[in-house]
């Protein structure tokens, strides 16, 4: 999974092949943004302040303001992190050439792969819960997501390849709900890929053994 | 599940078998208690102020504290309520006089009529970070529940009913991360025991339909 940086101000781009992080550390806006989404889950977006961030990046406010225009900017752009790859992975299940299940497996294990590579931007996607313009955005693109997620769901059981006794939303959410709350423990490092397998096995195949 | 009130401070039992909540609304523990969890899980608990509290009943600040000694008591209370009940459950499958996935499969069950009963006081446990005394204490609770699922997940496999294939402790994990999803969307008055029943039937016999 490719990391798209969306640079909305400062630092223009020179050209310049050299690694742009030299000199003092924490000065662009990768490692400002990495800082503040590390803050925001500490505290929580409304419990952090831009003093706060200052104070952890060891720079003044100004140079802060010198990357964004506030706090509310950090937030898209954290925000943006995950739902740009969250997405990629729905376009590529969307547009995929297999059948519904296939895709609805293919999605769980790029969803995981995103948590390993993301882990603090889903994080804190995951905790937003509407107070501001940004938050309510974000909420409607998971929205989004999760509706694609059901409509696979629904596709995979009209092929009769998954249980058709279970409304498919109340499916796509329990499914994502066990992806989801692998945050809540999950140290990158891990292999993503054969917690990947072990999601897919037990959602999938389930836990009981056959005899 | 009956409904256990522990009632630390203030307003002693009378033996008046008359309503208690005379009067005007909002004075007794049990409703401090509620508004108290509902603004905690709002703002979250560093960012809620007694004063925000206060607010929120309509009652001066000492009105509060004729129940409890501050927040951190409020808290306190308010984890126990869900994680008494937890426990309760708990134990329950830890004595049943059944194989070990019956007694899985009931601790799961019972587990999401918890979190329809007491919805707001599991949420308000799932997002505690550890940050004070008491809420590294319900961590502490947490882990030995969770600990109990892994154990009857590793005895479930060695009576050779559940896979054996992934770790019991992820297995553990992942099923419990499942349950614990469910607060993200669940609205109580749902049917708690049809839920249950998804949830078991995915994560016991998986979606795939075998043909």
């Amino acid at each position: 999974m490719s990391e798209q940086v969306t640079v909305t101000t400062g630092t223009p781009d020179t050209g310049n092949s050299a690694p742009r992080r030299r000199g003092r550390p924490g000065y662009d806006l990768e490692a400002v943004l990495r800082v503040a989404v590390e803050v925001f889950n500490e505290r929580g977006y409304d419990g952090a302040s831009m003093e706060d961030l200052s104070k952890r990046l060891g720079i003044a406010k100004s140079g802060i303001y010198h990357h964004v225009s506030g706090k509310e900017e950090l937030l898209r752009l954290a925000l943006d992190r995950a739902l740009d790859a969250l997405w990629e992975a729905a376009e590529r299940a969307r547009t995929l050439e297999a059948p519904a299940i296939v895709r609805l497996e293919t999605l769980v294990r790029d969803a995981v792969a995103v948590l390993d590579a993301r882990l603090p931007y889903v994080t804190l996607l995951l905790r937003v819960r509407g107070n501001t313009e940004v938050e309510r955005a974000a909420l409607a693109r998971r929205r989004a997501f999760d509706a694609l997620v059901a409509s696979l769901v629904e596709e995979a059981e009209r092929d009769g390849d998954i249980r058709a006794d279970i409304d498919p939303k109340l499916t796509a959410r329990l499914l994502f709900g066990t992806v989801n709350s692998i945050v809540e423990w999950y140290r990158p490092g891990n292999s993503a890929a054969s917690l990947a397998d072990a999601v897919c096995t037990i959602a999938f195949d389930g836990l009981r053994v056959r005899k």
